[in-house]
């Protein structure tokens, strides 16, 4: 297609076209979304839950209240301090200077990745780990070290303290610690602590991505942030407790930080997105949250027990999982002869069934990652899981053989 | 503060610091915002305008609906069509796969500027224009060429040629055919043909910011989008004819580009503001926005218009000024004698009268602006205006003695 374009002619354009062009999810998306396919595909929230009357009504309340909602401005106060008691409920002490709203938690990986990537300063990842975070990363040309990780313990804690003893300095390490994406595991309490550690001693600043922290089914740990408030730099989101589309996020960073991120943000897209801020806010006011989200998970730790209990049924001899504590995703190791990214196509073609390759995950591409797949379950009612699983054990089958 | 702050110890977090210090539009902002206090200083849209209870209907329509418009999702294709109708009344003919959503027109500026800018690629830029582009390229650490620019006719095409005839490859020219932001002026017919002219001729991308287009008083030509398809990267916005708190703006570039620049927007803040997007759909579909735009302009020229008399009445003997065919902007040029960044303070304590200080706008910061000012008149009531310029009259002759 680009060389129907005269742009193609110049070398910026088609190095951004070369290093964009290798999501493996992206492929999968179109794919997807078929008619007749269960799709384990993509992290959506269940859509059945969005309280979209009550968002239409305080969007209503507030459009007849007040114009301004609809103008530039600063980012919403209020909306902070409801954040702050968001926090509270995580088990994180903060204040209101220390919030700072974004465009959904993908632009506070961005903007951080941004504030701290620089030559020379390694950032440390997971090797398996959410993909947007590394596309937020890799567009920056960092060098990348990576630990290994675990479906059942999470972050090799061990292996982060060794390359920090080995010297240099680290641009930061990003972490996912309840509920991670795409392993679904929640680090235990002795880990978060270690990390607390390891970042003040190493003065290694890490990235804690609780976008799923308040998704838990049963009792985890607080974040890491809860341990300490000068290196972790918290992000928060609503897209999986409220509504993606509404695009809000947070991050509760050191106070001195926030004028910074405001400036850069100011440079990326001038204003935050204060109307859909002022209806969250709104909307958070009523109280309607704690028992929305009471809802959310009960939902959830049910569609999470239907799945292990129709893979028990159907892969226990062959695959291995860990039963996730919280989140919307469940890893799945395959027998090391498959490989998912070359049997999608087919997964979905011929057995109607659509997952995330583990190899979209990888950071190098190359490693164990290739046979495993990452299952979404928020987004599929509890007899499309079991049909799901069902479908997905005769395509796992049918590529053993 | 950031002594306060453990990770001023990366020298990241510093230079970051630095380079975002540097706005003095930031500062004045804080200022003008003060009770009793005239502002022509910030470019806000007439807020008692804003469709506020028929976007408010628009929403709860929608969310009553389909749930689907809080999912994570594809960029609305509806909305795609709708601003392919908007372009015709710009007398730009395009196809919705030329569309591509942003959240905002400065997320165009600044995923445009990424695509385009790499080392040994200036940009070009007129000496005087508008800030935020600067921060998008800026931060991107170009080598930047400056032009002459006029209020009265606009960019110095005669200049642009000559540094094209010079030879090397350009990353871009950014440009506001109407309206300009800060100068107010909109460029001749001649100097629109000229300029898709030179970017053929010369492989030259052209980002036209026309964020104030459908602002028009008088005819003015199409932009130069209309003449050049292929080089011409066209940056639309709601912001200033619907509602700045939408976040929603649009790019029209060749359709090869969309994929790239998807990509990227993933990486940066990963979907649209899809809620709003539908919403501004859902709106425009009930056919409001013509009756809207049409009062709009009615009113900015009847505010331009007061402006003028004023100014003439108040400033004739020692200001020069150029009358905005469009727009929300007019400069002002005082004696050189007056530095209006160091004034503003005293403009606004004194005086209770506050403007962006010229210098906010120059891209070297040290030329002809710094004893020019911006007002930025669209949103102050029409006697709001004239008592600003007596003000602003006071403050420049006390500048002067």
């Amino acid at each position: 297609m680009l060389q129907a374009c005269p742009l193609r002619l110049k070398p910026t354009v088609a190095r951004w076209r070369e290093a964009m062009s290798q999501s493996v999810l992206r492929e999968v998306l179109a794919l997807a979304d078929r008619e007749g396919v269960l799709s384990f595909a993509i992290g959506l929230p269940a859509g059945e839950f969005f309280p979209a009357a009550e968002l239409g009504a305080a969007a209503t309340r507030l459009l007849h209240a007040d114009r301004r909602a609809l103008q530039y401005g600063v980012p919403s106060f209020p909306l902070k301090q409801q954040i702050v008691e968001l926090m509270a409920l995580r088990g994180v002490s903060c204040r209101p200077e220390e919030i700072f709203l974004t465009t959904g938690a993908q632009q506070g990986m961005d903007l951080l990745s941004r504030l701290l990537v620089e030559r020379g300063s390694p950032v440390i990842l997971e090797r398996v780990v959410y993909d947007g975070m590394q596309m937020a990363v890799k567009k920056l040309a960092p060098e990348i070290l990576t630990v290994p990780t675990d479906p059942a313990t999470g972050i090799d804690v061990d292996a982060v303290e060794e390359i920090l003893e080995a010297g240099a300095d680290h641009a930061f390490l990003y972490l996912i610690t309840d509920g991670h994406n795409p392993l679904g595991v929640s680090v235990s309490r002795e880990k978060r602590v270690q990390l607390a550690d390891l970042a003040r001693r190493h003065h290694l600043p890490i990235i804690e991505d609780d976008a799923y922290g308040f998704l838990f089914f049963e009792e985890t740990a607080p974040p890491v942030r809860a341990l300490d408030a000068e290196w972790i730099l918290y992000l928060g989101s609503f897209s999986k407790i409220l509504a993606p589309a509404l695009r809000a996020g947070w991050v509760v960073v050191p106070e001195p930080l926030t004028a910074i991120l405001s400036a850069l943000k100011h440079s990326v897209d001038l204003d935050t997105p204060s109307f859909t801020h002022h209806v969250i806010s709104e909307y958070l006011r009523s109280g309607a949250l704690s028992e929305h989200l009471a809802v959310v998970r009960c939902e959830y730790r049910r569609r999470r027990d239907v799945l292990c209990a129709a893979l028990s049924r159907q892969l226990a001899d062959i695959a291995r999982w860990s039963q996730p504590a919280g989140g919307m995703f469940l890893w799945l190791e395959l027998p090391s002869s498959i490989d998912t990214a070359a049997g999608i196509a087919t997964a979905i073609e011929r057995f109607q069934v659509a997952f995330s390759p583990g190899r979209a995950f990888s950071v190098t591409g190359d490693d164990h990652a290739r046979s495993c797949i990452r299952l979404a379950f928020a987004n599929l009612a509890p007899d499309e899981i079991e049909e799901g699983v069902d479908r997905l054990a005769r395509y796992v089958r049918w590529a053993l053989h």
